[in-house]
């Protein structure tokens, strides 16, 4: 992952949704509160398993459930304001995925909050880890950086 | 207010706003928690209030407060989807407005929901009650139905 | 439902449930935002369906889902502070119940906020109206009012 | 920070909360959503900073606002259920503090999610970064594991 000082830009991501803002996101200080950046990852994240990887959330046997996540927050959002989320993946392992985010305020070069999102892909019936279905994989393969 | 069997149509709504679901809206039971449809209507409310009206939630020293709302769920909703929230003004007192909300699925041409919320504005250090600022009444009257 | 000058008092309700306040709760203007309000609803009335009721959120082959909900805020809340969420049944129908919610200030005499929600029973494969299960409705029977 | 295969035990952390899950934590894989965890952190977090510290949220002129954070899920959360929050202090430097929380099933020994999350203090008005609070400060001493 970037350093704390490094820039993160638009390009470093091939995939993005705008996300508007919500009243309720605001915090009491004025800002979009810490946790729903949270919300911001898991929604790009999962739209992009639906619409690209034919994600069944409904019924699917095979699901993917968070492992592990982190954000930094470099610049505050708040309501009303849409964010653009930038998504990518850092690596594609046979059971799970890392998946990177940069969340950008509309016309911003670099990244207000950026992140990381591990999904591990379990039989929804058992929990236990299996390989990431076929569909799916060929959906984020595209997200991986070139080279 | 409307009865229950009463079908609520795009034309009783001036105004309208498109606000995407997100994953973390579904409940348990693969639909948009009812509680969900509550920040939708805060959401389109609050942000006609600051682009019309010009609130600033920031600073203001008058606010809007809500001292009752209410839903009816006739549809659900489920992520990912648009919902599109319409807002009417049901009545518009001299210290308190009730706004009328229907939220829509693309497309459809009968809400999946609709309800109602009052604003009661005060002053933001006392919390009194005090006159609608003229600012925020002059967008609020475009909302009204015709007569 | 009781006016809008009546006092709602805790003799009202013959079920309790203490819901902590969490810092988002809050929103810009310093108080709970209202939308939580519905959060404390649904929480107090499912915890008693799954602890009184034997309701399987997990498995259940007859869910409740919420047909409309209702608040009236008379004193706000802020994190941190307890909730106490009073419940009791306004309503048991046949495939519905009406549920009455007060919300307390530990301590105080008269509900902060009080409103209703109405669960309709429906088979979740199909989403169409059923009875209510007969241990769910054993356990609703206590809470309504005597007389 | 632990490794991942790290156990992480309730005597490594000075100050619980406890933390009731509510029905909308759960999400459509019926177990408390990722995001959800995060608002556990930060309400152990802030009501410390509150009750101990004597944060006014409402007023002071110097708050804490989330750089970093991050979380490790072992084992997920449900409502209805308790979640038991850790707090301990990992690095308490001049103007940012960094907390470790574990996320405990009632009576488990080892936490359910671990994670960490990074406060800076700033000047309310113009957000610029300075000292910890005398008073914070000595509220979170205490929290630094002994040795």
């Amino acid at each position: 992952m970037s350093t704390d000082t490094e820039k993160i830009g638009r390009a470093d991501y091939p995939h993005f949704l705008t996300i508007p803002t919500r009243w309720m996101d605001n915090d009491i200080y004025g800002h979009v509160n810490n946790v729903v950046y949270y919300s911001y990852f898991d929604t790009v994240i999962n739209a992009y398993l639906i619409h690209a990887g034919g994600l069944d959330i409904h019924a699917a046997a095979i699901i993917g459930v968070c492992a592990e996540s982190a954000c930094r927050y470099r610049a505050p959002f708040a309501f009303p304001q849409n964010v653009e989320a930038g998504l990518r993946v850092g690596h594609l392992g046979r059971r799970a995925v890392r998946y990177e985010i940069g969340l950008f305020a509309p016309g911003a070069p670099e990244a207000a909050a950026d992140g990381h999102f591990v999904h591990v892909f379990v039989e929804r019936a058992s929990m236990k880890a299996v390989p990431i279905p076929e569909e799916i994989r060929a959906a984020l393969e595209p997200l991986k950086p070139a080279g």
